[in-house]
Order: C-alpha cells, then structure tokens, then sequence
C-alpha cells in the first residue's frame, strides 16, 4: 500500500485532466449503484448465442498472415463469446489451396454467429454470368451461417484494379436475396451510407445491417496511399466523403421512430468504434438490436 | 522608479495579452472601488471558525513522506484560518504505528475544522462485519471533527488491489449515518458527481457535500498510469467521465432554487479549482454557504 | 491481389480518419447508383462548346516563363476541353515582340473559349486617352473570344508600381461595354467581391462574371511579400479582406433567387477552389450556368 | 515589369490565404469606388485641430529613455498631425531636473492636443493633502491642454512599490473637477473597464475617455514579469480579467442608443488596437466623435 501512496503523489501532477476534455456522452453517479459483480447474460443475435455484444469486422490480410489472422480473432471469439465476419472471400472462389485460411469454424465453434464475404462487384459478376451457386456452395463448404456483401464503390473506384458497377448495388441485394435463402449482413467498408442507402437497405429481409461507418479506417485513404502524389492531392478529397455511426445510428432511430417499414432487424454499429465506451454507448442508444464491431482495433493483437 | 519604468518598456512588448483570452466570468470595475484594507472577517463553517473560504482537501501521501506533508499542511492552516482534510485513515485501522502522521489536531489548533477520511468500500466492510465501531474511535483518538467518506467507484475498479461495492454508496452512508452522530462529509476523489448522486446526497443530513469533480487531478488516470500500455489504451477513457465543480454548482443551485429538501447545508466547491479566482467565483455562485478546496494545488508546496 | 492485401495492413494503421474530419457537405450514397461508365456531354459556355466544366483562370508569368506555362495550359484545354483566360496582355499593347507568348488559339483550337486580359486601371487610361481601340485589335490579333477585365484595386494600392483609378471600376466597365460589341468577363484577382459589387456587375450585360474570390492565391499579400517587413506588417491586415466563392455564391443565388434583374448569365467560380470536390459542390448549387476556375492549382503542374 | 511577374509566379504558392482567414468586419467592394486621392481632411479634437484620427497612448519610458521616446514621438505627432498623451508625470512633481523629457510643446507644435498624465492614487493622496494646485502647475508649466488620470487598481494592487486607493476612484476625479477647470481625460493602463465604470465616467464632465482596453500590453502581466514564479502563478490569472475595446464600444453605443446622460462626448479608442484597420472599424462605428490610439505599436519605432 505505502508504494501505491507513493507513486499517487508523483502521479498526481501528471494526471491533471481539464475540465473541457470531459466525456459528456455519460453522467456518473458514483452514489446510485454497486459494482457489476459476476458475468454478462448471453444473448441470441445473428440466430446464434453471443455471451458479449461485440463484433469482429471482416479483415482480410495477405495470404501469408490470413491464417494467423484469422485464427487469432477466430480464437479469441470463441473464448469471450464474440461473433466474426470473414474478409473478402473472393480469393477462394479461384484457389482453393487458401481454403484452410478462412476454415474457422472449427475455432470458432458452433454457438457464435461466423461469416463469409463477398465484394458487391463481384457478387454483381456472378449474378451476371450465372455463377453465383458457387457463392452458396462457398458458404457451405466454410460452414458460415451467411453471406457479408461488401458495398464499396468509392474504394473500387480509387483502386487501379477496381470493378466499376453497372448497377445500383441495392438491387444487386435485392436480387440475390430473391435467388437464395442465405442470411445477408451488407456493410461499407469504412465510410458509412447517407440516409437514403440506410432507408433502402433496412426494408429489405436482410439479417444485418454493418455500419462499418466514416471515422476509423479509411479504405479510400488506404487506397489512396498506394496511388501517386498528384493522385493522391486529387483524389484525397474523396476519403474524407462519409457518414459516422452517431449520424447513421440517427437515420436508423428515426426509421424506427417513424414506424417505417424495417425488414433487417439487427445492426452491427462499426467503423471507426475506438472503445468500448463508444461502443457501449451507441448500442445502448440504438433502437433496434444492436451490437457494435471493431476491425483495425483487434488487428494490432492479431498479427503476432 | 527608474528601473522599473525601463522595465516596463521591455517587459511591454512580452506583456500582450490578446483580446479572446480575457476571463469573462469578471466585470472589472476599476472606477467603482477603493482598494480592500485589513483582513477578511472570520466565519463559522463545519461548526469551527474559519478566516478563509478555503480547505485543504483530503491527501495520503506514502508513509514516509505523510507526516511531512500533513504537518506542513496542518501548520498552513493554522497560519491562515483553513480547514484541513486528512487522507485516507485507512492504514491507521490496522496498524497503529502510523498513528503520529495523522495526528494534526494540535498542529491546526481547536478551532478549525480538522477530519478523518475513509473510503466507501472500506466502510461497507466494516459495517458488514460489525467493525464499524472502531472508525468511531479512530475519530475520536484523532480529536477529529468528523469523518470524510470519500466514494470512488471507478478508481476502485481500475485499481488492482481495488475493492468491488456490494451496495449502493447512498445507502451505505445511509446506513452509517442511523448507526452514529458523528458529523459526515461525503466526496469523490476527482471525477466529481452527476445530478442523480447530487440530489440523493444533499437529501441526506450530512455535514457537507465536498464535490472532488473532474478538472484537476484525476485519479482514473493516476491509476492507469500504473497499469500497461495495453490497459492505458483499453480503459483510459473511463478517466474522461465526470463532472466539472460548474456543473456541479448548477445541480446544487437548481436545486435550491426549485426548493428541493435538502439537509446537507455546506458545500465544498473542489476538483480542478486552479486558483483563487476561481474558488472566489464559483463560491460567490454557490445558494448554500461554501467554501473551496484545492489538493494538488497545495500538494506541490507541502512536500519539501 | 495478395501484395494490395498486405498493403491493407500495413496502410490500415495509418488511414485512421476521424469523424470530425467527415466532408459534410455530400452524402454517400453506396447502395443507391452504380459508377459513372463513359464521359461527360459536351455543352455551350461563353459561346464555345466545352467538354469539362472546368476553366484556366488568368496568369501572366514573366515573359521567359510566359510562352512555356501557356503553350502547357492551351494544350491541356485542347486534350481535355476546358477553356482558358490569358493573364494581363498589357505588355502587348507596348511590345509587340512579345506577341507569340500569348498567341495560344491555334493551339487550344477554335471551339473552346479563351479570352485575352487586362486591368481596370490600364483600361481606365486607355478610355481617358482614346487609345481604348488597341485592345480591339489585340484581341482580334490574339484570335481570342474576348477579353477578361480584372479589377484589383487592393492589389494596384499595395503595390509601388501600381496604378490609382480614378472612377469607380462598374462605371469604367459599363463605359467600355457602350463603346463596343466585345465580350466581356469580369474579375477580381483573388479577393472576390461584396455583395454591392456582385449586384452591380450581374446587372451588366456582360458574357460571364468570375469570382477570384478570396481563400486561394491572395494578391495582396504576393505583393507585400514583395515589400519591406515594416510594411508587411503595416499593410498585411488588408490582405485579409475578401470574400468567399461560398459567400458569392449566396449573393448569386440570392439574385437569382429574389428576381433581379441579371443581364450577366454565366458564372465561373473560382478563387480558392482546391479541389474538383469543390468545383462540383459550387457549380451544382450555382443557380446561373457556372463552371469553376482555378489559376495556382494549374500553375503547379504548368511550368516544367 | 518582367521581374513583378516572375516574382509573382514564385510567392503565388507562398500567398495561399485560407477563407476561414478572412477578415468578416469588412466588406469589400472593389465595383464601387475610386481610389481616394490627396489627403484627409482636418478635423476638430479634444479643442485642437488633428490631421489623422490617431492618439499617441501615454507611456513613460525610463528616464535615460524618456527625453528620446516622447521627443520622435512629438515630432511623428508633428509631421503627421496626431495628438498625444504623455506618460506619468508624477516624477516631476519631485525632481524638476527631469522637466526637459516631457516638455514636448514646442516639438508637438500648438495645434495638436498634448497632454500630461497623473495616476489615480497619486491624485488621491495630493487631494488629501492638499497639494493638488502643484499638478495645475505643473500642466500649465508643460503648457498641457490638460490632464490624463489613469486609472488602475489592478496595477497598483500588483505592484510591490503600488499604492493602495481609499477611495472610489470615480469619486476621487469627480472631487478634482469640482476644484478646477482643468481638461481631463481618464484612462486604464490595458485592462480596460466594465461597463458599470464607462456608465459612470461618462456621465461626468471630463473632456474624454481614453478605453486603455484589455487586449494588448496588459500592465498586470508586466508587474508579474518582475515577480517571483509562485507569483506569477498565484496571480496570473488577474492579468486576463479586463474589457476589450469591442466590448468598451459596445457600452458606449448603447448609452447614446438609450440616451443616457452623457457629459463627456469625445472617446479615444485604445488597448491592443493593433492595425489602422482595427482603428478604422472601431472608429466607424462608435457613436461618438472618437479617434483610436495605440501605445506599444508606437513604442517599437520610437526608441531608435
Ligand atoms: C486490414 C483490413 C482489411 C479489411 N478487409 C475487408 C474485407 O475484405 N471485407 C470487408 O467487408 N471489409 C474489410 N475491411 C473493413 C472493415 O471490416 C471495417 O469495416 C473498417 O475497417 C472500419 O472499421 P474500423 O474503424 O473498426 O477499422 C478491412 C479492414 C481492414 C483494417
Ligand atoms: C496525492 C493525492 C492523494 C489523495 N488521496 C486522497 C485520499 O486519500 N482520500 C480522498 O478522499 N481523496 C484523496 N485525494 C483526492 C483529493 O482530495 C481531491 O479530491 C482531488 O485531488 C481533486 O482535487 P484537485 O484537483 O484540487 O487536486 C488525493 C489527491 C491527491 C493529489
Ligand atoms: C502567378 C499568377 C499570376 C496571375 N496573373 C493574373 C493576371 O495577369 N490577370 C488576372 O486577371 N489574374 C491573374 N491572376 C489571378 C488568378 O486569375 C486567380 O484569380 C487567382 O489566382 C485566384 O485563383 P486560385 O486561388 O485558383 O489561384 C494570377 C494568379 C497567379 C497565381
Ligand atoms: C512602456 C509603456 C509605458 C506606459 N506608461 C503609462 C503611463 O505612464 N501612464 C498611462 O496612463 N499609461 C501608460 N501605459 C499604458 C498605455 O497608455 C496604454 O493604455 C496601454 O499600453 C494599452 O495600449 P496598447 O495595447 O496600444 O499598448 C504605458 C504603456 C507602455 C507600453
């Protein structure tokens, strides 16, 4: 005790926090409640059990390190009771000798919701040529219990071997939700939707709505570091185009508010998510089940 | 006079102050004055007679170094009229050879206001297993006017070696409060308090309300400077919730303009007061009788 | 496809974007198009048929430089179809060796815009002598579609070879538009205009107003770079006067708004425009037919 | 003309002034006027005749520095038709040997207002004791149009060698009036005043108020310069509570507005008037007669 005493004076002058920095998202009320002793209840979400509200948003990442990636974030969901989304399986539509880098389930379990992906462009590719069985058969063999679809066209757009879209990737959902039973969760990749993209998806059948909103990683950004200098000056406005989970989550309450018609019942509240503490508080303001996901912020301890 | 006329003329230049920086809570009043002369005029507070509005707010200080410290303190208040809150007794409960760094009641003298200090959990503790008697003595040993409870749940729970709370603090003090006369002061440790624990505490019959809000020394932070990187980064903004002593202030005065029953009929305004200026603002605001308190502020002059 | 996956990781660290940085001045709408395949429409401006809504604001540049920056300029209007303004062509009315330095129609082509330039004050003189027809057969020698008259007072006030005016500019351009069946573009320098001025010059029949509003290369201060630190100091505040293309822009369409009468029916906007991010932002709200300029965005790329 | 057109080309890129730079008090209207030429016109002040609406604000300067600070000062005031305060005087009443250093008449010519200068408590202790009659001395002996009294508390307060004020100062100047006929101007030293003090001082019959307005040198932060560090830190934050001259204004306006009873109609604008641009909006619009002046930003040329 006497060394804890100590370091409280040295420490003390270094932990002056001013007054403006105060998070004023919470009221603390030290006098009103006791310590949380024990565990969480677990909760159904996705059609499984998770045990904590928290998602691992989809990370593809190299071949080399994909499987110490991903068995690392798949350990680790088993363990605490978190769900995972899969990065782009695309990969594997080609080359099976990767399969065994994207086979979690094993790890993962069978209790905890785990998933596929699939970019938009591609799943449009598929459409168009008739190939989009093999996406099913994909599911299947991964034993995932459904489909990410990835919308991401300013990424596509900035990336020299990006797809173009020919059509509006709500009606490319649309149409595979119309050919297949699977379970669909449709996500950006870190800019978020406006309004109207919100609205639309929300009335259609499917199981998820991923934020993966404006203010974490920037895919437009990432992109944009592996362009030119002068690319990079004219297309840099881009990366700054987006939507943050508050202002996302305030499209969706107000859906929910004003009684219009949802069809997707669940959302995962992602995309630049930094603490628990954001992610505690904008699940608890979300009005429809929620939990929230992080995908640069497991990265860090996923690697090693 | 010459000298300081030529050092005027360097001085000036590195003298300007620009126009945003001005503290608008003052109206400066330069023609409307005499210069104040003499003394202020001493003034009961915590049943004592203080000469300024000003406490020394509860510090512990490593046992080598806690007797320095509190002498000094003790000594400073006598010399100007000050009430003076020791730290944590805790250490005194179990081991009575530290009984001497604690010890100030004849340093300060009889007539300023000199009290012990315990922690909310320690107290749920002795109140469950029956011990709370000896808290009672340790006061009266100490010829203290009362006893602080300082109620800091989060620090508590950041802290390794912290103790977890089974009750609600309001009702523990509650409980202490029908079990003995002794006179109460109830604070925070740095993070303040929000309008729910403000309104429930200032209902109950306790000396004073010593706010220990968020703008100074933060003890969240003071732990995690204590803990890895990994924690620093995981739990660090929990160090960010609080509530400043202005906020505070407008819960206090809402609550007696609206006529609220209130039995606490003292407040000490403290937490991230800098300076007088700001003691002597938030005070003149504050409905009930008050005085401020600072600790850190007089840490850095007490320990040498 | 593994190298860009790999890049991910890496480059994920470093594209944190946070949310306050967020472009509010679009919504992304990912699931509500697909991309753009194609070109754009050619469409009419200033009389010529443009292929991107995008203008080359005026710049003379020393006469060594003068010939290499604008043969650059005219050769990126021919290959992309922009339209472009000469800078001052002042020095042709005196040195007709210069002439082949400015000589860019037969480069640029005859179907897109561009226009010679000069300044108020020399026009100013030019009127007050009777030589005012020179710029006639200047800008018939030039084979160019009019002339561009900028207006600067600020700048020819600061600068010491600068020329005073001797009537307010709106009277010398209305004199000058009586006087012959030229068209003709108004402009600033780079501090724009107020609203008095906006409203006076779109009530002229002029061929198009352009903005050279403040927030881009700002004139006066080139100039007080070019003057002693006294001086700078002295004079520097007047080189933060100016407006906004925003806040012209909100005059414009007030005008057009409230029905005013507007013989003026083109806008470029430009000055300050960083980026096509904020061209299509300006031009879209512009409620006259607009195209938007840049000079120094151009100026980087046009001197190798 | 070569060589301005090269330089430009290169300190474009310096010249890059972002529009959120812009200076909002101004409009600029480049349309709407000519140049102005020749000069302004003389005007009436303070009972003298000015040539530019500027005041040289009172300094003292060391005695060595003194005699040549107030002579370039007089003689700038000469050349351009300027009026002038001069810095303390109270040495004079003590050592006539320093006479020369002020007697700046027959420099300043007999047209332009001179003025001597007193501070507050000095006249204070001279009404007591009756020996003000040596202050009418001493102005007529400097051949003065009359008398500055600043006017600060904060100052002496701070000061070790300050005198303390045993009466309002309000009423000290009230009781010199009603003893003489003498011209006064009253005056803080750069903390300005509250609009409690200007309601007052502008009630009486005194021939201006000169602001000394919060938001350039500010005399509190120089006598905290030559105090200790606990000092400073004890006591800095009394060097941010003042009135800017915006503020100032804002309180004069409203007295003409309301029209309250005014006997002092003339106002000299000063403290942390940094450009003749700020002098130029301040004086425009106050609502009555009023020139602006400036003490430091005379004090860096003066010197040499
Ligand atoms: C290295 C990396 C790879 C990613 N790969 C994919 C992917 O293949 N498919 C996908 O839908 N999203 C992918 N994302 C996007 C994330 O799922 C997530 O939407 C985005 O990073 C925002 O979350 P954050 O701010 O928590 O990082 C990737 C993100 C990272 C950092
Ligand atoms: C070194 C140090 C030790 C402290 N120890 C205690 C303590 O034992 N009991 C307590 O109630 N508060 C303790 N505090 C908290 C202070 O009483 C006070 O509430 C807090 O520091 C905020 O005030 P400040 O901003 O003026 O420092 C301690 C503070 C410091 C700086
Ligand atoms: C190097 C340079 C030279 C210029 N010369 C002229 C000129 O001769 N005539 C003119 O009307 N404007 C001239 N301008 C002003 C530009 O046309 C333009 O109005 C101004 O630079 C603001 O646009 P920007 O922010 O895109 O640079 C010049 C600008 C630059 C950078
Ligand atoms: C070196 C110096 C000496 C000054 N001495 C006096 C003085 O003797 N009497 C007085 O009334 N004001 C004095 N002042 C205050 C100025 O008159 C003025 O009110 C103040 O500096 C604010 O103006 P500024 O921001 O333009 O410097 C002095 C100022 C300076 C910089």
């Amino acid at each position: 005790m006497e060394d804890r005493k100590k370091d409280h004076i040295d420490l003390a002058f270094k932990s002056q926090v001013a007054a403006p920095h105060s998070d004023s998202r919470f009221s603390y009320e030290p006098l009103m409640g006791s310590h949380m002793q024990g565990v969480l209840e677990p909760f159904p979400f996705l059609g499984k059990t998770m045990r904590v509200p928290i998602w691992v948003s989809s990370m593809t990442g190299g071949t080399a390190l994909a499987r110490t990636i991903n068995t690392n974030l798949a350990r680790a969901c088993n363990e605490f009771g978190m769900g995972m989304g899969l990065g782009s399986c695309r990969i594997l539509l080609e080359k099976e000798e990767y399969f065994a880098d994207f086979d979690m389930r094993s790890i993962i379990g069978d209790d905890l919701p785990f998933y596929a992906n699939i970019g938009i462009a591609q799943l449009e590719r598929m459409l168009q040529d008739g190939t989009y069985h093999k996406l099913i058969g994909l599911v299947e063999r991964l034993r995932a219990d459904g489909l990410i679809i990835h919308v991401n066209p300013i990424q596509e757009w900035l990336q020299p071997e990006g797809d173009l879209l020919h059509h509006a990737p709500f009606s490319i959902v649309e149409e595979f939700l119309s050919l297949t039973k699977m379970k669909v969760i449709v996500k950006e990749v870190g800019q978020g939707m406006g309004p109207e993209s919100i609205r639309k998806i929300l009335s259609l059948p499917i199981e998820a709505l991923e934020f993966a909103a404006f203010g974490g990683t920037n895919f437009a950004s990432v992109e944009l570091q592996r362009s030119t200098p002068e690319q990079q000056e004219l297309f840099g406005p881009l990366a700054l185009i987006g939507h943050t989970a508050e202002e996302m989550l305030g499209v969706v309450n107000e859906m929910v508010d004003s009684k219009q018609a949802i069809q997707c019942k669940q959302v995962i509240i992602s995309g630049g998510v930094k603490t628990f503490l954001d992610g505690y508080y904008l699940t608890n303001r979300c009005k429809l089940p929620s939990i929230y996901g992080q995908a640069s912020g497991f990265l860090k301890f996923a690697r090693g």
